[in-house]
């Protein structure tokens, strides 16, 4: 079973800070940031492969990611940003290629999920904060150096007569440009699908006014006008947002959970690790306090404030899943504490929408929820007295692939919706995840958020809210026997059925990445051409010339 | 290279005829037909395996479809037709296990493709020729059984205690349901996702009354009621039908082209095989004669009137290339003869459009374009003097990869678009070719159409309609320099790629189909634990139990 064995990775840290930063360096100026690539190419997460020519692996992407999200919270005045290099005539060469080589099959996988989530994250800050993006590419930019550049709102190119964008994945190493970029590139640029089909198979890229022609960048500029050009657009992008003129923001301070062997406790969200099982036990705690409800006081507590605070939590647990505990194969989601507080900071998220804060900790939530969507995991939700799940913690039964609702008359227990649960926490399917679980019976939906008042186990079943709502009697045989059934599945097998039946509806550019493109780039990943013995990526920088099986499929 | 390696399979026939039928009977009653499946054990496409308990291969499923077409075209007064068994309390297994465990990837792949293809069609005869499908389940209903359901419009299933409808291949056989069962359950039988995740897990299913309020069936009836229900629903379904009430249909005769070891020759479409160079060269020549141009003409002319002979030609040369000739991995696209008649071909298409005949002419040219789109193999169109590339035609250089257009003032040459390029030959993701080349660009779409003139080298590459338009002096080495450069590509990556630039836009049912059920379903028939040693596909029916990787990828 080598093909699909995870080999021991490193445990991988996704808390970082500017002033830890090895491979980006972030400058402010105005409304308008800058973020440098620098990598270091002795400091990737393994000693394995040098990261060259501002090539990255997934410590270069979290710095990327890290950065993004302290723009969005830390700089609010700040309304677009550059990325670039520092590097001499090299933007940057895209995934190391040697790193990828390297890695187990799980590993490539999650890899490239990440990469995605981080360039998505981009075009949620442009779509919906006002963030404004501007690719600077002051040289070579190759393969994912390219696909970050797709994932900004406009892209630059220098003219020098030797830098050029390109996509060589395929000519060169056999696999996809699978960071997006062949999506982005026909549907977000809209390039005509035959000139799309040469770039894709011409290792040395396109520059100069072809590139313009093609739609693959916005704009080339001599070197000498490079700088000064890139200044003019950032300045008119930064002019179109909406962001504060000046700030303050707040501070995200590292979130120190305390991690043990066989768990990860944070202040709002626990991880429990039952590996002999294959299970885990997440549970997301309500407020122990009252919340602020003003943005004054939002401001003040800063990232203390519970919905930032749990939802930060809950995307570190659920990256730590994926990366750190590949043999936990199902997680039972739970929830603890008052629904009334949850609801209550609901009501605030809701009336201070507006606020450029309460955005920010809004599109932080549904990006965390997005991101439960896309871990390949089986989530099962267990709603049991004492459980908070009402408003936006009700979005994780929603999430996940069952609820069971233990019925109980002598130990009330209630799910409860909110306004939360109408539209500010949409899936990447563009519905919400009550549309989605009632697709094509928007009145249905309506109904459900007009009913003020909380639903009990029957009221939940009937109205098709929770899966199954045993009784006390059954409860325990019920749960265990679902837990046990559905450990002993093959976990590819459920990956690829929950990766269906989780994005009913309709698909956006955002879902095909993650279904059409990764799910061929997943196939190609495993084929001999590729990752085989003479496969292409196998071959990549040897003398050895690659050998195809040239059958096609 | 052993996974990526076809095994040598036998040569497929697609050309039957229901006198030739071994595994479905095919009945007519007024204005419903019934389709038994009645599969003989053995006389599978394969002495390897028996067709147990109507499970089926590929041959099973020709039939299916040339059974569907001839209903279409030979029995226009057929206007529902009941898919059933004739097998005593067994609907369907599915596809038949052990064929799939003995089978190549690629047979798999192609395999499914081509079932997908099928209900497709079923449900494109619906939408659009008036003809409905129920499917009146006599019996235990389970995997691809369940999915040639679910392409029907009405599921109706007996209630005999012991019949289920189910989807056992996530837990017995660890792949997925791919012949559209995962996204046809949430997205058109619009299931609740929790619901479906339970019944794609249970090997079982679900049957009676639990069925229905699932929404896996429309209803549920005692043996004793069985046979009136379906007649009673089949006959409400038929009502419903704009189809004409009497025949007289045409006759699909066979298409009797003329094989040798390197070419398959018909009327209007040649296909000529370079083995050793790894390319074909696909002909469709144009009209030789005038042709018939209204309807009782047309009906007179039957599959000889040229559209629907030359697209059924078309269609059983890419499904010879897809199942016989898999080491083929690029094929040139030209046409010969005289634009005008195929012009006026389209102006009779277009002018009767809404006679019975024509309009299924028409929707099986939109169906065998589809076919080419879904082709993974590379196009290139080669639009040379002599060629014909207008309109209808046309649509196969817009199907193309790339096109290359001759310039040679000397010689003219030109193409021209007409009506059929402007909405009756949709793609599958509910675009024309024109739309989907000119993404987010509609006015630029209907300017082209608008364009009442042909269109020379030179206005034609300004309109963005071909690739690239090369002079006398460089034609030659241009194109045989695409060409060596397409076939020297890994065929895994450029089908990986081609499946992505192809589909640019939104994604429909049909689409999420063969993108990310699909695309998932090759991945996981690459998987150890489906198709390893022991993976659960290949342990099914031995004594050994499959054993899993846990690892989630």
């Amino acid at each position: 079973m080598a093909v699909g064995t995870n080999a021991v990775q490193p445990r991988v840290s996704f808390d970082t800070s500017p002033d830890k930063y090895k491979h980006w360096k972030l400058s402010f100026d105005g409304s308008v940031a800058t973020l440098s690539m620098d990598v270091q190419e002795d400091a990737g997460l393994s000693p394995d492969y040098r990261l060259k020519l501002n090539s990255y692996d997934l410590g270069v992407d979290i710095e990327l990611a890290d950065a993004i999200d302290r723009i969005r919270f830390e700089h609010p005045e700040i309304h677009a940003v550059v990325i670039t290099s520092l590097k001499e005539r090299i933007f940057c060469a895209g995934a190391n290629i040697f790193m990828l080589r390297g890695s187990s099959h799980a590993w490539k996988v999650n890899f490239c999920k990440f990469t995605n989530e981080t360039r998505l994250a981009m075009e949620d800050a442009s779509a919906h904060s006002g963030l404004k993006f501007l690719a600077a590419l002051n040289g070579i930019c190759a393969g994912g150096g390219y696909e970050l550049a797709l994932a900004c709102d406009e892209i630059v190119l220098v003219d020098d007569g030797n830098s050029a964008v390109s996509l060589p994945e395929t000519p060169l190493l056999a696999v996809l440009p699978g960071t997006g970029g062949l999506t982005r590139v026909v549907d977000k640029r809209k390039v005509r699908r035959d000139l799309a089909d040469v770039f894709g198979t011409i290792a040395e890229g396109v520059k100069g006014r072809r590139a313009v022609e093609w739609r693959l960048v916005d704009a080339v500029y001599p070197t000498s006008q490079f700088r000064h050009q890139v200044e003019k657009r950032a300045a008119a992008l930064a002019a179109s947002s909406d962001r504060p003129s000046s700030g303050p923001g707040i501070t995200l301070g590292p979130l120190g959970p305390t991690v043990t062997d066989d768990a990860v406790l944070y202040s709002s969200v626990s991880l429990q690790i039952d590996r002999a099982g294959r299970v885990a036990s997440l549970t997301v705690k309500a407020p122990d306090a009252a919340q602020p409800t003003s943005p004054d006081e939002i401001l003040k507590a800063g990232d203390a404030f519970w919905p930032l605070r749990a939802f930060r939590e809950l995307d570190a647990a659920l990256l730590h899943l994926r990366i750190d505990e590949p043999l936990i194969g199902t997680v039972v989601v739970r929830t603890e504490g008052d629904p009334a507080r949850v609801l209550a900071v609901d009501q605030t998220l809701i009336a201070h929408a507006d606020h450029w804060l309460v955005r920010e900790i809004v599109h932080f939530m549904k990006r965390t929820l997005k991101r439960m969507d896309l871990t390949a995991r089986s989530f099962f939700a267990l709603i049991e007295p004492g459980s908070c799940f009402a408003g936006s913690l009700f979005e994780l039964a929603l999430a996940a692939d069952r609820s069971y609702m233990l019925d109980d008359p002598e130990r009330p227990n209630t799910i409860a919706l909110s306004a939360m649960n109408g539209g500010p926490l949409k899936m990447s399917n563009g519905l919400t995840r009550l549309e989605t679980r009632f697709l094509g019976m928007p009145e249905r939906v309506s109904e459900l958020l007009g009913e003020g008042e909380p639903f009990d186990p029957p009221a939940a079943l009937d109205a098709g809210l929770v899966s199954f709502a045993p009784d006390e009697l059954d409860w325990d045989d019920e749960v265990r026997l679902a837990i046990e059934a559905r450990v002993a599945l093959s976990p590819d097998a459920l990956t690829g059925m929950e990766a269906n039946l989780r994005f009913a509806g309709p698909e956006t550019m955002e879902t095909k990445i993650f279904g059409r493109l990764t799910a061929w780039q997943n196939w190609i990943f495993q084929r001999p051409n590729a990752v085989g013995e003479k496969g292409a990526l196998t071959a990549y920088g040897s003398q050895a010339r690659p050998e195809f099986d040239f059958n096609r499929t």
